[in-house]
């Protein structure tokens, strides 16, 4: 049985214990994790009896035969409603649906839809079930963001082999060389526009690369991830041009041991506001509790952020293959900020360290 | 006033025509388009009495002050519920939303803010109104996609010349090439995932890179493009390696026909309909018709596809200052295939071609 047979088969028992006949899935990620499928427009109905039923349309026949071998293909230019009125033929008395990704558009053609068509299925939302699936990622899904990790580190490290991250190239130069060398060492994208951050923005959390040059003397945070079979790799490394001074060396010391205390704390079974916390205390302690502003962490997979959420709004606990990032950052306005982020697999040991760029304080 | 405060002034007037005293933005591209704004979480709302407000969350707060600097700023988390709740403190009777944007849960979410912070307004969607401005782009756009198709020109010639696209290089390698020299020559991001498509394969339209070699006699079709300042180019070239078969000379003849005569087509005013028709015939003529299994092309800008769709399932007439693509392709499913496009400015003289690289029938 292929991955995403299994995956729509545990689908298929959280339809039934909720009482629903099938499940129109929309959210186009959703209908990925659960048939392979990569193209631009697809959705899939899962049946609780067994008969699945995916729909593209005839641009994708030929990806659809290749991707999708295992499930009945029906082929239509408005996808959703060809399904549901599939599901009304069936008699589909309870179909779910997910209420989190159809628009409220959506939702009143498909009610349309059936209406016209029969005996309409009354709806019911499913919430974000396949969301709560795909946190815990399976063997496939692992081997793929460990190579998307690699590419990020090894992109990283040919930069900083070659120079590349020198006083007098900008923050964009800097970004560009960094995304295209993802894409020739096979990424199929970046993650996310990368962060490159420099002098008193490396401050900045969530800085967009500007013209600014880097200096001697300044941090250099790089914020970055590759994309490999649709998943992501996620990794922040500050590194210190030239020379490092003592309050740099002072905060990134800080930020490296918050982290260490944070990925330690990735356990089975643990609250995820724990986790934050046990990270969150050391930068607290040191007396810099205010200046870092955001979550320790988040789950990553097909989308770059995905539960869980590892922070003091978070809410639940670690299962053991759960994909997360542990970055943790101290930013002092106007003068300079150092964030050490990991992408790691929760064990039922030690967690998976994925991005395997040293930690040590670089000086460049 | 700045270009995004004459779009803002454009949609209040359309706002006020439809009898709503303001209207909340929720879809992050219109709001980019709005404001300026690039990050990844902001939403606006637009008054017909004249005080915006642009929400977005902490890490936002440096950059909303550089990129929306004239318009009021709230930051939250919650971004849609705390500018509803600032819609109810201003007394608005009729708020506008973005139906075809909004999700199911997000208009509950919604209704029951309204609902909590006092006298809730009345919600009626203002359906696609900021799309319809946006097919008609604005100087500062056109000169963005300008620059996107310029790369993405560059991008191939510089290919060609290094003699990157030759017998025994794979689709997946030229691919990632072609992307990593985009964002080198300045590219943001691909506009879209890159199509090779070489031999057989080229007769599939949307066909995905894989490790197919390039080999001699076979068609090379590359349909690419480059995002600059989040404006999308669109080209597609098929070119012949080593020699040209007659078979292979008489569809590329036939597919640059026939896009001649769509670009010819393309007025002020000319039904869209029409348009694709104009080239549609030409395939028609030669007994190919059933080979060309799409439409003619699309708007392109901040989105890859946007409106209007030129093709026998379009509607209305273009204008002037919209940028769209004309791209029609003949299939020979198991042999080959061709397709020619570019991207261009509707004006009320000719069309401006923004995709400059020559369609003659390049033989490498």
């Amino acid at each position: 049985m292929s991955r995403a047979a299994a995956r729509r088969d545990a689908l298929r028992v959280v339809a039934g214990e909720r009482g629903l006949d099938a499940v129109l899935v929309t959210n186009l990620l959703n209908v990925r994790y659960l048939t392979g499928f990569t193209g631009s427009n697809g959705a899939l109905l899962v049946s609780t009896s067994g008969a699945d039923l995916f729909g593209t349309d005839g641009r994708y026949t030929t990806q659809a035969g290749t991707q999708v071998p295992d499930v009945g293909l029906l082929v239509d230019r408005a996808t959703v409603s060809a399904l549901a009125r599939e599901a009304v033929r069936r008699g589909v008395g309870r179909l779910g649906y997910e209420s989190h990704d159809l628009t409220v558009d959506g939702l009143a053609a498909l009610e349309k839809v059936l209406a016209d068509a029969g005996t309409a299925p009354e709806l019911a939302s499913v919430r974000r079930a396949v969301e709560a699936q795909r946190a815990v990622k399976d063997d496939d899904e692992i081997e793929s963001l460990r190579r998307a990790c690699a590419v990020a580190d090894q992109a990283l490290a040919e930069l900083a082999a070659e120079g590349a991250l020198r006083p007098g190239r900008t923050e964009l130069q800097v970004g560009r060389e960094l995304d295209a060398r993802m894409l020739t060492l096979g990424a199929e994208s970046v993650s996310f526009e990368t962060i490159v951050a420099t002098g008193a923005s490396s401050a900045i959390p969530h800085h967009r690369p500007d013209a600014t040059e880097l200096r001697d003397g300044d941090f250099l945070k790089l914020d970055f991830g590759a994309t490999v079979d649709g998943y992501h790799s996620d990794m922040t490394r500050t590194v210190v041009l030239g020379h490092a001074a003592d309050w740099q060396r002072e905060i990134y010391e800080l930020v490296a041991a918050a982290q260490a205390a944070g990925r330690a704390a990735l356990a089975v079974g643990a609250d995820v506001v724990a986790v934050d916390a046990a990270a969150r205390q050391v930068i607290a302690d040191a007396g810099h509790g205010e200046h870092f502003s955001h979550g320790l962490g988040h789950g990553v997979g097909l989308e770059i952020h995905e539960a869980p959420v590892i922070g003091p709004l978070g809410a639940g606990r670690l299962a053991a293959g759960m994909a997360v990032t542990v970055e943790p950052g101290v930013y002092l306005p106007g003068h300079g900020g150092v964030r050490i982020e990991d992408t790691l697999i929760v064990t039922d040991d030690a967690p998976e360290l994925l991005t395997l760029t040293s930690k040590e304080l670089l000086v460049l």
